[in-house]
């Protein structure tokens, strides 16, 4: 077991291990002391581990009430957050409880925007059950929901009490959704850790426990200089301007990692293309993408993914921040006037297969 | 003009005065460096001061966007806050813009949530045009919408940019939307300042920018101390209990206001039943209340309005925390258990007629 402790404006530990779950409700009395348990989580989680959660929960001497919606990015919205806030009222959790986020990247966010806001702000406990939200949606205190007008337009920031991740639980995904967070784990070496992105060339599956920690130590470090996203947290971002456009214009068809993946590989050969990095790094990150079988190309064209990045919450006025790789585990930020960004992405759009 | 300064997780001044409205612009400008301003307000505000602002907004160098809902608490739900949120949105507000909430209570708590949750926080200037808003919910960083089970059940601490209060806005305000104003700053004078509650039996208009500054720093000073109300900041919600029972109860038929000064009646008398306060205090709280036209009796029955209270968010697990008059500037904080507190409240319920 390993302990990640961060500290953010609540101080909070990241307990990755294997065989959480079963013993859930014990590690949330240690944070939680309260009646009620509100149990989120996707219908497809709740078929896998909501019943040995609410056991344990329910040992631990919580009354537990369960809130189960359809899995998938088409339930964060308006709707199921609402849902999920007059459920919590009707079952009568008063601000001294607790809301157990049990799943993905999407059962976090929306979960963790309902503990934000419910009696404007109840306690939380994540425990994810994908690579994804394991290493960057359960850390660093984003919750959000979509909008019609595009991604966690609507949310928070808010930390919750504990981060419960039990690396069993990745056993039971789909070889898709477990490569989704490949990227991610990907994005960390590119940007922060030369020496995470070699060790990616081992298979990941036998040394998950550690990667995980030392992702989310690596975003811990970030968001503990920059906790409300003004500046140094951007580079957490790297592939996600162009991803979350490859999303949208998919109309959330294309996977946020895979999206990601496309969004790392073209940010990237932008950067050599503008000399800002060398070719040895362009190589390093297509194959490395290759290798976890993550795509490098989407059938977007360039001005649909471009309008898409305007209209990105990224976006601060005329002017749009971007993560530029200078080498692996290296890279920088820059603020560019909108026409300058399209400049620069242009080419790498235009030419997605000439690699 | 008397400048209030209010420190919070973010430092802001409350602005009072008179035609502090049609220079609204040169204020917000000082405040808010973006592009693009969010004018919320009700129908009747727009038809009374939405042109007037706007133009100042834009004498000022912003482009304006306007969004007005149907005015009342009736409005204060889920389904215009998202509406907001998708204007917000469609219009291409960043994270760099800024809204401006122009009108009552709430307008500041809907336009306020959205500001705390759209793209997770942008600015927002507080415009106060009723009393209640101007001495109450301007003041303090709450921001909430209501919910199918009660008031203000999904919300945000969020701090405004800035609260600038024109004294003029009032004079249009019909009479007993600015008596309900009154009856939050008896309780100002009831709870913390016995000189502010003498100094309302002189006519409270001529007087009006003193009066209004001196409740905002009560209330200031109060949540200075407890921005996050877990202690303190309880007492401002002396009345408020009962209040809003008897609000639920009528389906919100009842003002805010009116309601409040039931509560305030009868949680003195409950208190003097209890031998918490003399019966001079009493008089005191029911003869202030009448002299500014606020009723101090509730056609509900006791045992519904305590159905009621139970689900009332400032329950805390099985008790609930009182707010009790000692004497006129002075009271106290006591947390029940909830048999304890019925057996406390029932007397006064039974026996409204009595006094």
């Amino acid at each position: 077991m390993i302990i990640v402790p961060v500290k953010a404006s609540k101080d909070y530990d990241i307990v990755i291990g294997r065989g959480l779950l079963k013993n859930a409700g014990a590690y949330v009395r240690r944070v939680c002391d309260c009646e009620t348990v509100m149990l989120v989580c996707g219908d497809i989680v709740e078929g896998l581990y909501a019943d040995m959660v609410q056991s344990s929960l329910e040992a631990a001497g919580y009354r537990v009430c369960r809130f189960v919606y359809p899995h998938g990015e088409q339930s964060k919205t308006a709707r199921t957050y609402f849902a999920l806030l007059n459920a919590l009222a009707e079952h009568g959790l008063t601000r001294a409880d607790c809301i157990v986020a049990l799943g993905g990247g999407v059962t976090g966010d929306l979960a963790g925007f309902a503990a934000a806001t419910y009696q404007r702000g109840i306690s939380y406990v994540q425990m994810p059950t994908t690579l994804l939200a394991a290493v960057d949606s359960s850390v660093g205190g984003k919750t959000a929901i979509d909008l019609p007008a595009g991604k966690n337009l609507a949310g928070a920031f808010y930390q919750p009490e504990l981060v419960l991740c039990d690396a069993d639980a990745l056993n039971t995904l789909p070889e898709e959704v477990f490569r989704d967070g490949c990227a991610e784990v990907i994005k960390y070496g590119v940007i922060w850790d030369a020496d995470l992105f070699e060790r990616l060339k081992q298979p990941i599956r036998t040394q998950i426990e550690d990667i995980i920690a030392r992702c989310v130590a690596i975003k811990r470090d970030v968001v503990e200089q920059d906790e409300f996203d003004t500046g140094l947290r951007g580079i957490l971002n790297f592939g996600h301007t162009i991803g979350h456009a490859v999303e949208q214009c998919s109309g959330f068809q294309v996977s946020h990692g895979s999206a990601v993946a496309v969004g790392m590989a073209l940010i990237t050969k932008a950067a050599w293309m503008a000399g800002i990095c060398e070719k040895d790094c362009v190589d390093a990150v297509y194959g490395m993408l290759r290798q976890y079988g993550l795509p490098t190309e989407t059938i977007f064209a360039p001005d649909a993914l471009l309008d898409a990045m305007l209209r990105d919450k990224k976006r601060s006025g005329s002017s749009i921040t971007l993560v530029l790789p200078e080498a692996v585990g290296r890279c920088r930020l820059e603020q560019l006037p909108v026409e300058d960004m399209k400049v620069l992405l242009r080419p790498a759009l235009e030419e997605q297969t000439w690699m």
